[in-house]
């Protein structure tokens, strides 16, 4: 463990520039440089150790030089994201020196965190591990960002009810598998959709959905819901939007709710597919609501507070892909946009 | 006036046979039949005498072979929809002779309303007209279908706050007019869209609107929404759908909402626009909510009692558009979808 001042080599993942299209690996690339341990004179910050580092499909939109979330990566600096990270020195008064944290940090191995660095200020994005005796990485997947998101979106925004039928695209993913899981403890009935067998397998053995499938083996993607919900949908928690909601929303049922967590199948192209079928919205009176994990920061207490018990009950299981290294940053990154991940991916920089 | 009991000729008009694209006044034709004046024993209704009758776009929907709001029309039965009428007899004990009442009737001189005659079931459908010093026709909008939609749609589902910027579509038209209206009401900028200049200076210089446009002059709509609202639209009612949303959405402001009421520029056409820029919900986090009159009628106390006033204080102005005789009652509704109507479309069957 390095001491406070020390110099140290920092290896840095790097936003190469702008991209369109399908974000490549050449897109980033590793430098090192040096840092010194220690929040400057000044500086109303903390220097932090990063552990783990999130992928998360929203990256794809910093990637761009339009707006989406929040603003663009800046061509020749780290790239940025949400993170679990060890305090090396503080001097912020909710922070001390061994603190563990987490929230949006840089891709690298040692990041300063201050309100004014183009990262979230701390005051609103570092949040103190409190609970860690559980894996620690789950602070980028379950316990984090994702985990919010399902919970937030299932649970406020989608006015879930026992008995309804709930429909959940890219199902395996880091915020799906737990829409899956809340909407069974519920007494919902949930089929996921996902892209191979060994993901449809893990929904179905693992994760307790009702029943999964492979939607690339679907050609009709309209006979498979109508398969699948011969009832009609209630609840559609979107993570991909597209031909997928424009499909899901002639299968929707009256009063039914669409939750737009994500639409990660338009992240890439340069024309957004059009949605036909929006006229379901006023014959079926749906209420279709986007929606962002940072406006439902309030509900954090309340989640961990659910959601930890069921962890350690095993009600509440979690799937996560680790890769090795910020070298290994790049590949898992652009996987995300192929599906090549299983589960939360997440870069493991350094072990607490 | 006729007596219960007499045989009276009752004139008619009949829905031809379902319709693709737009509708045509030969859709429809005038026949007479005779009718006695009396509900038949056995029948739990009312035979009413009709004088107002609604031309309203959902009617289209019923002259589709596919479901939408509720059932197709019968070909070669009378058209029905939202109408005023007065009780020339009842065998319903919330009905006396001599009410005057409003709800779904047939579009026929006199009609017998029963549970189970394919029109709303009376108890849901049929209310008794309180306030006669009012114009009679204000039951078939202001104070019916329409303006319980603009109270709802705009009160309930868009949470307006004082000083939001707020757009409406077919802003002159039996729901929008009343929603720009309300929006003023409570302190909000307003703008409407309309397809005419003598409607534009209606919303300018009798409906209260802040400023608005002729949608047919604007080749540029984004063009237009970002000259009106600089600072971005924070509700939008929407009433026509199609590439207007599809502009409308870019140019939502953040945690925006979109009531959806109608989507007229869709109704006839056989494959639906595609809208592109859903992903705005997500990076905006929107709501967009579609709905339906029938969903509300818990409100209309409220409503009549919030609306009388007004109405009476002259707060708030309707503008209709009379024609006289069923025999016009084919022209006056296709004319919804050419935009003919100049304000609520009303047939006048007879006067009280």
């Amino acid at each position: 463990m390095p001491n406070v001042g020390d110099e140290a080599s920092n290896k840095q993942l790097i936003f190469r520039d702008y991209v369109t299209g399908l974000p490549k690996e050449s897109d980033m690339y590793v430098t090192t440089s040096t840092i010194k341990l220690k929040v400057p004179e000044g500086f109303h910050g903390v220097l932090v150790k990063n552990l783990y580092l999130s992928c998360d499909p929203y990256m794809r939109l910093r990637m761009s030089r339009v707006e989406g979330y929040s603003s663009s990566y800046t061509p020749g600096a780290p790239l940025t994201g949400y993170g679990v990270a060890k305090v090396l020195d503080s001097r912020h008064p909710d922070y001390k020196v061994g603190d563990l944290v987490w929230g949006i940090t840089g891709w690298e191995e040692y990041s300063l965190i201050t309100p004014t660095e183009g990262l979230k200020s701390i005051e609103q994005g570092l949040k103190k591990i409190q609970h860690t005796d559980v894996p620690l990485s789950y602070y980028t997947g379950l316990l984090g960002m994702p985990g919010i998101s399902a919970y937030a979106g299932f649970y406020e925004l989608c006015s879930p009810k026992k008995g309804e039928y709930v429909f959940v695209s890219a199902a395996s993913g880091a915020v799906g598998q737990l829409v899956g899981q809340f909407a069974k403890l519920l007494g919902c009935y949930v089929i996921g959709s996902a892209g191979s067998k060994e993901k449809v397998d893990l929904l179905k053995n693992k994760l307790g959905y009702d029943d999964a499938f492979n939607y690339k083996e679907e050609h009709d993607l309209d006979a498979a819901l109508k398969r699948y919900f011969p009832e009609g949908i209630d609840i559609y928690f979107d993570n991909v939007g597209g031909k997928t909601l424009d499909t899901v929303l002639v299968n929707m049922r009256v009063h039914g709710r669409i939750a737009v967590c994500g639409m990660i199948s338009q992240y890439n192209v340069h024309q957004p597919e059009g949605v036909q079928n929006l006229a379901c919205l006023l014959f079926k009176r749906i209420h279709m609501v986007g929606f962002a994990f940072f406006d439902h920061h309030h509900l954090y207490p309340k989640f961990i507070e659910t959601v930890l018990p069921y962890i350690k009950e095993g009600k509440i299981v979690y799937v996560e892909d680790m890769v090795e290294g910020l070298e290994s940053g790049p590949a898992a990154l652009v996987g995300l946009f192929s599906g090549r991940n299983v589960g939360k991916q997440v870069v493991v920089v350094a072990r607490e």
